[in-house]
């Protein structure tokens, strides 16, 4: 049996089970509802082709109709082909709007006075470009910017701040990678989008699991335990989690806590922005 | 008596007034902490030559040493030469280490295909390019970026979210502009830099004041009222605020709302990122 049918065939762990046509009709009217009161009638999104990405633009169509949905399809030279082919198709079948704009220009003048650049800067510089892109968009066409994070991405840390973890509304960001792959299926999205191997495409031959060094489902079954059900790490090892698996996640965790906060602001005064000040509700408008 | 000589002779109105020497001993220690609790020995912020970021820039060498501070001149072709000039000053007096990069090949590479561009939406891509260049300035020399927004700018959601409003550690944040200039004369900032008009830069003949439709000293004012003393519209109204300047500075703090908070997510799970997730303490090191 190859790793690509056991995929197929794949029957999510227990842990990972959720009512999934529930979830995407609270997700729809999520979306439907925070656009409406933020003003919006439309939303822009970066489209990569991946099962993310896929998911959120199936869920924004459903919520605010294909044709108040616009998909942003954002390459760079280094970017697959093949993600631009999903991105296109997966458009396409939704009915929503798209606009490719590449990064390319932008990316290359930069990095134009810099040599031995690492693999990291430059996708770092990638995703806040296509945010920037994006708000662009956003502020031509008064369409809020939808987010694709997942949770598992957010917990670990495995984005770009002021990148692809930047946006206005997420409908993705409490579900793990896992369950937005239940997700998609459930929406529609094509199974062959779902099923491939999960990169953040900034370099050829990057893929997420490598990179992170665990398989998806794992590191989901062992996320629900230690985030959603708060046990301690003894349990999670009674748990047949291996003791190198938990640190290297649990530190991960750790160290990516300033990408879940706001910028830190010295507190001085009475009330201060990301402390404790809420614009109090009597003001009225 | 001319509007630049009642600046110059400035008595700050007693609600802003606040002990400008412990505050600085308390940001000089906030920025040396927090930095070496992220793992970082250095700063990096960006240097505009206007009274903020060189309060900053200098709260930033008070804690970690010049040496330490790298200040990012980031200009655009439409920048005024008058704050490179500045900037360069103020770096050079603090003997911080700088660096100069024009954004304009960026701005331009991605504006060249748009046609009749609003200056909002340039001066939000700007602001963004330079946050991406910080954040690439960091990953490059290990080094933290330090925010410049100050409480005035982020109540009324003076700035670009994701772009100047975004940093790592924030020292200003909690001060009013008119406080900042109290702190930075006390910090040494050059007089000329204190008291001149405040701009975003974005474009020629730009000023805050013009913009916002009121001067900074009654805008403070009226925010110590109603944030931090927290009175309701009446009393405002019987200290003597206008109903128009009320209506009109209340409606700024809502509707910018959204950029002092995190991107919202559709809560499913029992730990929802932004939400009631932390971390728990015990998970230890």
């Amino acid at each position: 049996m190859t790793a690509q049918r056991r995929e197929r065939s794949f029957d999510p762990p227990a842990e990972l089970d959720f009512d999934v046509p529930a979830a995407a009709d609270l997700l729809q009217d999520f979306l439907r509802r925070e656009t409406r009161k933020a003003g919006y009638a439309r939303a822009v999104l970066g489209l990569s082709g991946g099962v993310d990405s896929s998911a959120a633009a199936a869920l924004a169509c459903r919520a605010l109709g294909p044709r108040n949905v616009l998909c942003a399809l954002l390459p760079h030279r280094m970017s697959s082909p093949e993600s631009l082919r999903d991105a296109r198709r997966v458009s396409r079948r939704l009915g929503a709007r798209s606009v490719l704009i590449e990064i390319t220009p932008m990316i290359d003048a930069y990095f134009a006075r810099h040599r031995r650049v690492s693999r990291l800067r430059r996708g770092n510089k990638m995703a806040r470009e296509r945010m920037a892109v994006l708000y662009d968009l956003s502020a031509r066409d008064g369409a809020l910017v939808v987010g694709t994070s997942n949770k598992t991405e957010l917990l670990l840390g495995y984005g770009t701040i002021f990148g692809d973890m930047a946006s206005g509304l997420n409908p993705l960001g409490d579900l793990y990678k896992t369950q937005i792959r239940m997700l998609a299926l459930h929406l529609g999205v094509p199974e062959d989008i779902v099923w491939k191997t999960p990169t953040a495409d900034l370099w050829a031959g990057q893929t997420d699991e490598k990179e992170i060094g665990y398989r998806y489902t794992d590191i989901d079954r062992l996320l629900v335990l230690l985030v959603d059900r708060r046990v301690d790490h003894r349990e999670a090892i009674a748990a047949g989690f291996p003791r190198r698996m938990l640190a290297r996640i649990t530190r991960l965790i750790a160290s990516s806590q300033f990408k879940r906060r706001l910028p830190l602001i010295a507190k001085i005064s009475p009330r201060t922005v990301g402390i404790d000040f809420r614009y109090p509700r009597d003001w009225g408008r």
